[in-house]
């Protein structure tokens, strides 16, 4: 079991989290806080920040605390319509004062939002199902995989997070220390486009899958499924080259497995460039696993897949899941769907996305210990390290920053193994007065840190 | 693996089921809706009745379908303060127009919430964790039982059904045909106070939980937790008599392992006796895992237990949820429980329960194909058998005066592994008229199935 073994506490839970010892670096209030929430929620809540946010209200990009500090928040992915979108409110208020109730009764929303949903996909995929949260999706899409290909392998990145299932546990070598002890999981080095050595980064990471799979089957393990989202993003964000993915893929399919694409990261426009991050790399995903941004907070995720797959699980194996599709969590869901739509968001993601980029590529210029700046839309990774030559992950650097960040009122956190890249993530309505802020706070940070 | 056995689908997934060669007894738009939801959901997506509910609106204990015609609820645990509750509502708009956002921030909502809802609990249950679903608790509850007792061995009973991950198929004979292939569990008889021939039921319940413990410590597995609800809904609802879970309970602890109450179905006054469904057996639970009805259809969930055994696993596991303890469903879990509070909600819960109860059983005399009728507030069964002296289940008939009674607009459904116990298990705002109603009713529909 994996939850019996060892465990490092690595950057999705540990890297930037508040330590009890500060307790005195907060005021009297938040103190009391702190400790009354310790008492009723236990060690597994950890706060983010040598200097945690008591959070009060959000609007758009926003956060206020409890002073009535306004906060930039460059890192939240849930609310990607904004904090407190009016749109979403309204639709939830009102679907609330009407119906909330299950599946298995005849709804239209449900129908409606699940063709809305389907069309943003490619054809193949033509089937959803709907879930609470990501982990429950990628629970699902396992079982399914599973079911359908009659095998057991499963390969993961070897950052990767997928969530908070006992099955996730052991696909999720971010929060499981390592190798887990599941003789069907195999684990493959990220496709860290900053480090790894090689003209073709799709031939060598379609390589590891290969090398995977084959070393599965030598031990008599068919190969039920790359499970991966398309942008690596607790691998430390690594998104590009556009396609490589590609002959990943091919192996899979090759191999009588399916991929299953993780969008709970990349989906729903994140990358500016698609609304899925797999359609990024041109690849067919089998299984689409979403979750996050897909309610702007209302607990809401799905699974779609091509239907014969989904149909095949849904003949085989009872599933039923209360309040998944609910009523209200779909008109959330809907109400997201179509902001993103009218708004033409895609647009404005790749704009602001773009522009942050080439801004600390410019505060990278004399400051070496920005080793790249990569992503895609507004999911952006800045690897800090010791030494550009040697690319030596720089974790006190990154959190030093991002405390930094945080003392100045702008959120973000870190990424990656080494807990040294910087995970720029924002609420998706971030725009360029946004993006002028975050990049004029980290300029201040940068001089302060590491000056010219 | 579960999912690659054959499957049996059983009461809780089947047993009340539309099936499309019904399709023309709908009116020609709900054909269509039918149609259109089968091709974007798939066949895991079944309907209730013969003649599905077009489901529209909601009010305390009825719902609208899309002619306006009003239906009786008397199967929804979800909705369990009534449909659209106008302090639910309020409480969730209210909040959604301020923030919604993760446990990584300080919040007053969540931890006010904790200390309310802790002190629901005996002493001993001193800290919570938050997540989406009773699965995503129940998943939580065995990862964490597993840890801390060092034992794998999970015992449950014949048709328990805890939710709808993998780790959950195994422990859910329910859903899975039977034993599951998984040498860690062990499925025990169902305590059914109607069929088994004991005087001493909690000595013979005791025996069972023994028996299993000692065949997994016969085989090399060290028991782990017994996972069950108290009222045992799944097997067709077994509440009585009160306190004959204390000796199995003992025999649980003896072993060094963990009794888990599942309360998703018998929690928040439930069953009008106590707040909690295991409080009715006088025992001490270890883990308490709650869903459905906590946020009144808003998606939130929790595992509280002792905070030994929680803050165990929180420091030797990484464990996040998104959007487990997200503030609009702490919002809404925070309205519901005032609502039962302010109201005294459990006293007319015990009141109209036993009116029910007692109003079926006069509905009994004369009619042999009541067998039992059993329930404890406002979980009630009614065992319908062919034969009051074999006792053998009818699910036909049962299934017979569910679609009748839905036909008048009434709603309720089966339990149990014959399909054949009727399940009335209505919003909690069940109040003495609609009582009467429902009692009017199954009385007219017993007459037509089971005249006297």
């Amino acid at each position: 079991m994996t939850t019996d073994a060892p465990v490092s506490l690595s950057s999705i839970m540990d890297g930037n989290s508040f330590r009890i010892a500060d307790l005195d670096r907060l005021a009297p209030a938040e103190q009391q806080l702190v400790l009354r929430r310790q008492a009723s929620l236990g060690p597994s809540y950890r706060l983010f920040y040598r200097t945690p946010v008591h959070a009060v209200s959000g609007s758009g990009a926003y956060l206020f605390d409890a002073d009535g500090t306004r906060i930039l928040d460059a890192y939240n992915n849930v609310p990607s319509v904004g904090h407190a979108n009016p749109a979403v409110v309204a639709a939830v208020a009102a679907q609330m004062a009407k119906l909330n109730t299950h599946t298995r009764y005849l709804q239209d929303g449900i129908v409606q939002y699940s063709e809305q949903l389907l069309a943003t996909l490619p054809d193949h995929i033509g089937s959803v199902m709907y879930t609470n949260s990501g982990s429950e999706s990628n629970d699902l899409a396992i079982r399914i995989a599973r079911l359908w290909t009659g095998g057991q392998g499963i390969v993961v990145t070897a950052e990767a997070y997928h969530g908070t299932t006992e099955l996730l546990s052991r696909v999720s070598p971010a929060i499981s220390g390592g190798f887990p002890d599941d003789d069907t999981v195999r684990i493959i080095p990220a496709p860290d486009s900053y480090r790894v050595d090689t003209e073709d980064l799709g031939a060598w990471f379609a390589d590891r899958v290969r090398e995977a799979f084959e070393d599965l089957l030598a031990h008599g393990i068919r190969p039920a499924a790359l499970l991966a989202d398309s942008i690596f993003s607790s691998d430390g964000i690594y998104p590009d080259p556009r396609g490589f993915l590609a002959d990943a893929v091919d192996v899979v399919h090759a191999h009588g497995a399916l991929f299953i694409a993780d969008e709970v990261q990349p989906g729903f426009v994140r990358t500016g460039d698609t609304f899925w991050g797999f359609e990024r790399h041109g690849v067919a995903a089998d299984l689409v696993s979403m979750g996050k941004p897909m309610g702007n907070g209302i607990p809401v995720a799905a699974l779609a897949g091509r239907p014969e797959i989904l149909a095949h699980f849904g003949k085989e194996v009872p599933y039923f899941n209360t309040f998944g599709g609910n009523s209200v969590s779909i008109a959330a869901a809907q109400a997201v769907l179509e902001f993103i739509q009218s708004t033409d968001l895609i647009t404005s993601v790749r704009t602001t996305g773009a522009l942050i980029r080439s801004g600390i590529a410019s505060l990278a210029e004399g400051r070496p210990l920005i080793g790249d700046v990569r992503g895609a839309g507004l999911y952006v990774g800045v690897d800090i390290v010791s030494d550009p030559d040697t690319k030596a992950p720089d974790s006190a650097a990154a959190l030093g920053i991002v405390n930094a960040l945080r003392e100045r009122n702008v959120l973000i956190s870190v990424a990656g193994p080494g807990n040294n890249v910087l995970k720029i993530r924002p609420p998706l309505v971030f725009g360029a007065s946004e993006a002028e802020l975050l990049l004029a706070t980290l300029d201040d940070v940068l001089d302060e840190v590491a000056p010219r």
